[in-house]
């Protein structure tokens, strides 16, 4: 534990963030170059992450949300403590998924292509009030979603990975009982991490099971869905639509079937837009780095393994 | 007052409608012809509504929310209570506003027609969360739509005739002071009733003075805002963009300038969707004729000469 005086040496780096900078300076830390650092802030990507970290990193702190290519490049290791951004954007990430449903359900695009055919997108809107939303993986974006589903009316059945209850959800089940959910609910957010027991999560069974006005919002990573399958649900009218913000692969091929699918809305993966995002990050950096500094344990750690 | 033991004679027309009919035979109503009625429930628009009232018609309940064509064809006479339905499709309206606010926003239909612009998307986002939002004629709308934007990390300033507090609102001003909000609102709904006194609400000495972050949303009447200076204020960039469910004229003429400007999401005036609408009517009608029958006073009752 550092001396409440001596302040903490952290590395800042691929290029400098005035915002990051000004939090680490902040929360009681010095900006120094990686080979006298305790502590690196990882800005950048998995490409130029250094192989080899210097002994003297006890922490490092990763920009990211989603970390599988950490992961499977086996950047991560047990020497250290590794943390990732993902509850630290949930709040934006909530709000681009309640913005995704909220479009396909009450027809947004639809309305904008067609110019006022009234009659057509009438009878297409759907209510979120009254309806059921599942949120499979259920983490810190549900914890900042379940309360604007709330708030608009809907009722919420979270699937986490224990089945520990989920504040504000009408029901908590474990991911082994997820298959229960799918004919329960109206509606669908997946919001789990990808990782290999979550590739497919949503196959040709799930959209088979769902009501046929149900909507899928993706804001998790593409692989969590099987693409092809959910075109050829959504073609065959299986369920109402999807919005989905990650796509397999991503981005999708310039001749990709489902940009010609009205029902299947696409947004290029900004539900966590890349501007302003250290910004929305930087007083994250300076809690950790106040807890880091008082031995306390740190925000987001990274736990290997984990599934939903 | 009604004997507790009679049915209360109401007629329903035109055509019929089950869910109306059997809210009616729910409160202790009995359908009757118009010249046998003490209430007409009246499932039509202006058009075809009959310029001689029966004497023994002591309650009009009509089935729509804006009602000024029945006001300006001096159809609303004070020989009888009137009811609107404006309150009891407020939930759906503001979960209407809530979409097209987020559309707007969050850039969906931008990124629909853009195909992956990832650049210019996600510069062009915008959070729900953290900004102001003004709600210009904040009545039963409102009531419903604040929950939704507080729960959404937004704060509200509202608009009334009055000025008597909004629960939910950060602050709440009178329609006389107006002219103080634009300038310190991030974002605009447009709630009030289309009357003399708020036709071209939104102009341009307002478009001026709103930040260049403002999204405008109307789910009132189009006549509120000035639509061609709208179109320009986009188009000059002094404001974001505009989402709106309501034109004027309504619908746009095929070849109107705002259907080529990307920066304007027309719905066709759907917030209160037809299909379905007395299925979400029925409850309030039941409640209403059981007020009646009771002798206790109705809701959403017409006050001639209100603004907002």
């Amino acid at each position: 534990m550092a001396d409440q005086d001596e302040r903490t040496p952290v590395a800042l780096t691929p290029g400098h963030d005035e915002h990051l900078a000004a939090a680490i300076e902040s929360a009681g830390g010095v900006l120094v170059a990686l080979s006298d650092a305790r502590v690196l802030v990882w800005a950048g990507g998995v490409d130029d992450f250094p192989r080899e970290l210097p002994d003297s990193i006890e922490w490092v702190a990763l920009k990211l949300a989603g970390i599988e290519e950490f992961m499977s490049a086996g950047l991560i290791d047990d020497r250290r403590i590794w943390t990732n951004a993902s509850g630290f954007y949930a709040e934006n990430v909530a709000e681009h998924a309640l913005a995704l449903l909220l479009a396909g359900l009450r027809q947004i695009p639809a309305a904008v292509r067609s110019r006022w055919d009234k009659d057509a997108i009438d009878t297409s809107i759907r209510s979120l009030h009254g309806s059921t939303v599942a949120i499979v993986g259920a983490g810190g974006i549900a914890r900042s979603l379940i309360p604007r589903l709330s708030a608009c009316g809907a009722e919420v059945i979270a699937v986490n990975r224990s089945g520990r209850p989920v504040d504000g959800a009408r029901e908590t089940l474990p991911a082994d009982r997820v298959g229960e959910v799918w004919s329960r609910c109206d509606h669908v957010v997946v919001a789990a991490p990808s990782t290999a027991q979550t590739r497919h999560l949503i196959d040709a069974s799930v959209l088979a099971a769902l009501p046929d006005h149900a909507w899928i919002v993706n804001v998790a990573r593409g692989s969590l869905i099987d693409q092809r399958a959910l075109l050829a649900a959504v073609r065959d009218g299986q369920i109402a639509g999807a919005a989905i913000d990650v796509t397999d692969p991503e981005p999708p091929a310039a001749d990709d079937p489902i940009w010609d699918e009205p029902r299947i809305i696409v947004t290029p993966h900004v539900a966590n837009p890349s501007s302003g995002l250290t910004r929305t990050l930087a007083p994250w950096i300076a809690e950790n780095l106040r807890r880091f500094r008082a031995g306390r344990p740190l925000l987001s750690t990274i736990t290997p393994g984990s599934t939903y």
